[in-house]
């Protein structure tokens, strides 16, 4: 049987950046060759960053992708890595557009593809044929579909390439790799971080190998774009569904494994099929140990996310620093945390900002965050910048007490501007949802942190944090007086989140039901919760549409995120 | 020939409103059928609104349409109104999910209906074929296409239906028209409005008649729906391609026309097709005179298209006033003219908030257009509440200039909900696009009703308003003053836009190729713009995206408005 080398390359990529993100690939290919390997994969739209969105519709923006894939591969050979076969992904265009009717706006003109690079030229071209158009993606309409499967001949046997959703597809090119015989079957992906979506990943993989009896290497992306987390995650599995190897989530790496693969058969292709035959990478080299990273716990994951999408988002826009409020609540501390575990905690810049109801424990476990954390703490009282407001409008009530959320927002707002810093907004996904909040008040802010993190789930982030700080014998950096307290916003006397809304147990589970299960009214009433609750909680999530849509982004982790993942109407008069 | 009974309703549905929807439909037919009408036909899902967007994935919505549809045929029953052939559109599932990938979330599970309901019941039901997923629409997301033609046989003619992109398409449903040989075909539609779409809309209806032989009747929406303004234009064209009706733009109206048309022949239908029979309608009427609406010019379409926009967003949301800063500059101007158009003067809060670097003429000019427009007005300096913060903070620069438009904000956020009126920002499309705006600041508001509108056309907006005011012996709202003064912030003394800008002639023009045309920047300098004014205004365009993610929705009146129009990633390094 054919043995081949083959390394998988996790680079992070920035949407735009042609020449740091090939510069990624280059590097890969440098460590790739100087292991043996024979082939490296790296991930779907590695050239251009995903997802390039309707950049996809400018012709431009296409010829710079098409001439940064023909450049590398130029590179590659310049650089004496020509005999390495590459698979990258990139879009490529302009296409004939396809047909729409009413409007002038552009439409698909590019594909989604995989080139392979070899001895300075482009040997062989797919394209994407399965476009997902659900969740976040809008690739049915940025993507002209492919039809043509692709067999790659390396080394005597026939390597089949497919991009991500065609893995997916039941019938679809994955059920050829059969029909044309193929070894190897490599998938290139940018596939985004969420909850449990491993859990449904690897089983797809170990299922498609085995269906085909065929080694299955799948390659994804890393890194924060926007309100995407890639996790990587790559992973090699064989035909008997063994994992052959698996590299870590959320970092950068090149996984290299050796497969043995059923050599290739004379038979003939059938209909768009096409076989390229590559040059042989370097001789037989001995034997490789190779990575099985063990995936963390659901939490750990979860916070490796978020702080990697904070991360990658404040880099990639060309931020050196972070500042937030400070109030002394569970919220604000464990984006701290998040932000000092991205950045060090020399660039996060913490604002206490108290008011005439905020009460003591609000301001010393402010104090002891900071302490903890050791990141830069200053306080700005804000009374006497709210009562010349207050007193000039004659402010009462809800007006009230939104001008000191509001006074709180210009006050980070004004030091982002001197100082540069982006501002953290840090709402939770339970207080978006019910609009549990004061728009540009304590929404301000560039990034939201925890954006789509329930509230019983920030509390258990935050337990898990300082414990595993305990079991590494640091300091945990939240207060345990945050976490046991019970949730307030502050703005008037003895206010809790409870005068407002129900216990955080029945709220958070109402939400899954209503915004993740996208259940009606009735079903969720039918799960057992009582009914004026339920029309209360559904009524205010309707009613919070419109300062979701001007609220800042931050990481998906769920499988039903605010933002392009769910999409409705500020307009909707429901029946009730 | 058959003659046939027509009537178009151009109904002003709220989406998710189906009691509203439907009695606005059950109050056309009552019309319909007073003037004798045999058919009846309303908008594209005249029954929901539209876009209904991820509604579409819920089962208990789907349901809940379903039976309103239902529910609608019977009140049209015991309403008398049985023997009236009704058309409506609707969404209708839950079907089979079409099939999905990597996610959990909702898939297409409904499909784009119109129905026909006759006696109670429903006699029959077609399923669009053509998904549009471009622009501002994402049906392929959410629906799953039909592939069935209809023809409803009704007084000896042959009707076929089809909904909306389904006409637009060369080869679609209305190919098949000539191979089961109607006599008529019905288009139900929901097209949003933009400025010369008519130049294309109208053509297109007359290309299908003549390449048709057919008649054909288009019926579309009205109404503003978040972001979106349905123009109506209903209009009914003849085989020899003479309009023989044309119902008012952007008003609620029933067009009734008698319509002669070939005789249904016994010719075999071909697969894929159903022809259902319907009862005939009342007798022989005596001939009917009908409309011919003419459409006004560009200028009175946009200032229309504005006006219903913020008409509807304020009453389908529950408003019943607005308010907004008067600055004395041509964007609030403009705004509050609109507002006062929209909702009467008696529902329009203006609030003048001089700082300390306000000329005496921006005090003047808001004072005049106050007494022009006849709105309720009020002056709240701001100088002494920016001083503390500026002090307190020790900003200065742009960190301090942000203060002043924060700080009013703050004040007509603070009287919105003190007095619960919708606040208006009153931004022009220019400064969105090279984000010249504070955010938090003069872009705070529940809606932009300029948004889409660029700076120079803001301009001519004005001057028509007032001449069109003259030419009725009105008082012009708008001062001349504001129209020919240099456009100014105002945040530091003798500031004006053009110390940072361009001049608007030139940024316009740019913004058009860069943004509207989605040229990239080597074709952008290819028009014959300087180099580096294209690489100024560009990189700001690039910088500007998070601003525009956080802003209020506003009309679209162009072919590429911001939002789900321009899909981009904010974090984008492009290669320059």
């Amino acid at each position: 049987m054919p043995r081949l080398r083959l390394a998988l390359g996790q680079t992070n990529p920035v949407v735009g950046d042609l020449v740091g993100n090939s510069t990624q690939i280059l590097a890969a290919a440098h460590r790739a060759s100087a292991q043996g390997a024979d082939l490296l994969a790296v991930g779907e739209m590695a050239i251009s960053g995903y997802p390039i969105e309707d950049l996809a519709s400018r012709p431009s923006f296409l010829a710079e992708c098409h001439n940064a894939v023909y450049k590398l591969a130029k590179e590659l050979q310049d650089a004496g890595l020509g005999d390495l076969a590459v698979i990258v992904g990139h879009p490529d265009g302009p296409f004939e557009p396809r047909l729409t009717g009413t409007s002038n706006a552009p439409t698909a003109i590019a594909q989604n593809c995989a080139s392979v690079l070899q001895h300075g030229h482009v040997a062989a071209r797919y394209a994407k044929h399965h476009l997902p158009n659900y969740s976040v993606f809008d690739e049915y309409r940025i993507f002209i579909p492919g039809d043509e499967l692709l067999v790659l001949r390396i080394k005597g046997a026939d390597v089949a390439l497919i991009v991500c959703e065609d893995l997916w597809r039941d019938g679809g090119p994955v059920a050829r790799v059969l029909e044309v015989d193929a070894g190897l079957l490599v998938v290139i992906n940018a596939s985004p971080f969420e909850r449990d979506k491993n859990e449904v990943r690897l089983p797809l993989v170990t299922r498609r190998a085995i269906e085909t009896n065929t080694t299955v290497a799948y390659v994804n992306i890393i890194g924060g774009q926007d309100d995407l987390v890639f996790d990587g995650d790559s992973v090699v599995v064989d035909g008997a569904g063994t994992i052959l190897a698996r590299a870590p989530q959320f970092v950068e790496h090149l996984l290299v494994v050796d497969v043995e693969v059923s050599a290739a058969t004379e038979a003939k292709l059938p209909d768009s099929a096409t076989r390229v035959t590559l040059a042989d990478g370097p001789g037989q080299q001995p034997a490789l140990a190779t990575d099985l990273a063990i995936l963390p716990e659901d939490r750990e994951q979860v916070w490796n996310a978020l702080v990697l999408g904070l991360r990658d988002y404040v880099h990639k826009n060309g931020f050196r620093s972070v500042i937030l409020g400070l109030s002394g609540g569970i919220d604000s501390a464990v984006c701290a945390a998040i932000a000092a575990d991205a950045l060090g905690a020399d660039r996060v810049w913490g604002v206490s900002m108290p008011s005439r109801y905020s009460s003591d424990h609000s301001r010393s476990d402010a104090d002891e965050l900071a302490e903890n954390i050791g990141l830069h703490y200053s306080t700005e009282a804000i009374a006497d910048l709210v009562l010349p407001i207050e007193t000039q409008l004659e402010l009462t009530g809800t007006a009230a007490e939104n001008v000191q959320a509001r006074i709180r927002g210009i006050i980070l707002m004004g030091l982002s501007n001197l100082e540069g810093h982006l501002v953290l907004t840090t709402g939770n996904k339970t207080e978006l949802s019910v609009g549990y909040s004061t728009i540009y008040g304590d929404s301000v802010g560039g990034f939201a942190p925890i954006k789509d993190v329930p509230k019983m789930l920030v509390w258990e982030l935050a337990r898990w944090r300082n414990d595993s700080a305990t079991s590494r014998g640091e300091v945990p950096p939240i207060p345990a007086n945050s976490i046991e307290k019970p949730p307030s916003a502050e703005l008037r006397p003895d206010q809790t989140d409870q005068d407002s809304l129900p216990p955080y147990e029945i709220l958070d589970a109402i939400l899954e039901a209503y915004i993740t299960k996208a259940l009606g009214r009735e079903d969720v009433i039918n799960l057992g919760f009582d009914t004026d609750t339920v029309d209360f909680v559904t009524k205010l999530v309707d009613h919070s549409e419109w300062k979701r849509r001007q609220g800042a982004i931050g990481p998906k982790i769920s499988g039903m995120a605010f933002g392009r993942d769910r999409r409705l109407p500020i307009t909707y008069r429901p029946t009730r």
